[in-house]
């Protein structure tokens, strides 16, 4: 049995679709009492990890050659969140590659009601350098297991830049709880941030439907920065996150009136 | 039947002990790769919300009374906290209560393995006026509820004022995703920022073992807060959050040295 057979083998006992459930619990709501988009972000990575590990190419493994994942893009639609302890289904593939990237989607539902949809980006970088690496060096069967596109878009790269006069609307050095096991900003505390610069009436008022995001540059710890927002149109705002005048992040979020204000 | 023998059969089909289990997921730990121990305390929070629910007197029903539970103390004895992906097991039960608060203790244990133990206090308060509610007015059954009692300790009184002419380490204005389903400051912030106050070195270099934390008011959205934080001898460090000079939480946490350095 040649070596491309037993890889075939291998690769047949694993899952090119992956779903695991989450139970919607106090912490990972907000004050509407219904999962928070960031703690929705918080399960979609957990899934994505858990099939990497199946697939053989976890963070722990990758760690062990001094190399991790990190996500590059990420596209959210979002319909209306399930309320504390609801059990949300988290289904995902790997839907497409390059030389450098992965497109992870996934579809998350309760119930089976459709609650989001999401597709991410994702790079693996040299923990040395903090750059990246052709992923199909290190991750050589990632073609055998693509699935046909789920037709989830793909997120938009986001060229807004604040205008010469604005100021920052908040300012904010990065804490111990704000870093990750890969010791740089967790990419859902980008997002956290991005919402709390928008404020707590906006969340009041408005439901979020649609994320694109941008992570650019990794942010360290006691890294400084600072967070401009702007509105796009009536129903989009656009944020940048920026250290030492550099964008490392960016945000799209669009949203709709709620329908039940809070 | 008389009435005091239905409340009793239907008593009997409640627990009076309840365990539930968490798997640690990727952003449950911190830069360690293990638990951090503000996830640990969001665990603890939803056990004793699932408890609350199968005892009929869950914050959503409180909800429908304009009532809600807010802890008041908590006492934290930890080990060695369990890595990503492990399994965690949490039991409580309620041991003790007075005229308006009750204490309910937890034993977090992996794979058979304790990994800490924490005694929590809880009031229940009006939501409109804020201030605590009799707690047998609402809860009479509680009084048969209870095990006996576990040895955990209860939380200390912290009377640690920092001195006059002390500076805060860190002001802070509280942001959307720092408060809960209570529209107040989540009891787990309180900790983080307690931590992010003794800042990155700190957590390297020190394996947290004993937490002594008083809330002592709400903290609401916009708040803005002042943390102090001053040595209490050499394994020790004492915290305070102020609003406007008064002080709202307090903390004592214990360490030991890192047996391993990070």
């Amino acid at each position: 049995m040649g070596k491309q057979k037993k890889r075939s083998n291998k690769l047949r006992t694993m899952s090119k679709t992956f779903s695991t459930q989450y139970r919607v619990m106090y912490h990972n709501v907000d004050l509407s009492g219904q999962l928070s988009v960031p703690s929705l972000g918080d399960y979609i990575l957990d899934t994505a990890g858990l099939h990497a590990t199946q697939l053989g190419i976890s963070m722990q493994h990758l760690a062990t050659m001094d190399m991790t994942w990190v996500m590059s893009g990420l596209h959210f639609e979002i319909g209306n969140l399930p309320m504390i302890n609801s059990t949300v289904e988290v289904r995902t593939q790997i839907s497409g590659c390059s030389k450098i990237s992965s497109k992870r989607d996934f579809i998350i539902s309760c119930n089976g009601d459709k609650v989001a949809e999401a597709s991410t980006e994702w790079l693996i970088i040299n923990t040395k350098t903090r750059r990246p690496i052709f992923l199909t060096e290190v991750f050589p069967q990632i073609e055998e297991l693509i699935m046909p596109d789920s037709g989830i878009p793909r997120y938009r790269h986001l060229r807004f830049r604040p205008s010469a006069e604005s100021t920052p609307i908040k300012n904010y050095t990065v804490e111990y709880s704000d870093i990750d096991i890969n010791t740089h900003l967790y990419s859902m505390r980008y997002l956290e941030m991005s919402l709390n610069s928008l404020g707590l009436q906006y969340i009041k008022d408005k439901r979020i439907s649609r994320i694109d995001a941008n992570f650019m540059q990794e942010v360290l710890y006691g890294g400084q920065v600072a967070i401009f927002a702007e509105p796009d149109g009536s129903n989009a705002d656009q944020i940048e996150m920026q250290e030492s005048g550099k964008a490392m992040f960016r945000a799209r979020i669009e949203t709709e009136p709620r329908t039940q204000l809070l």
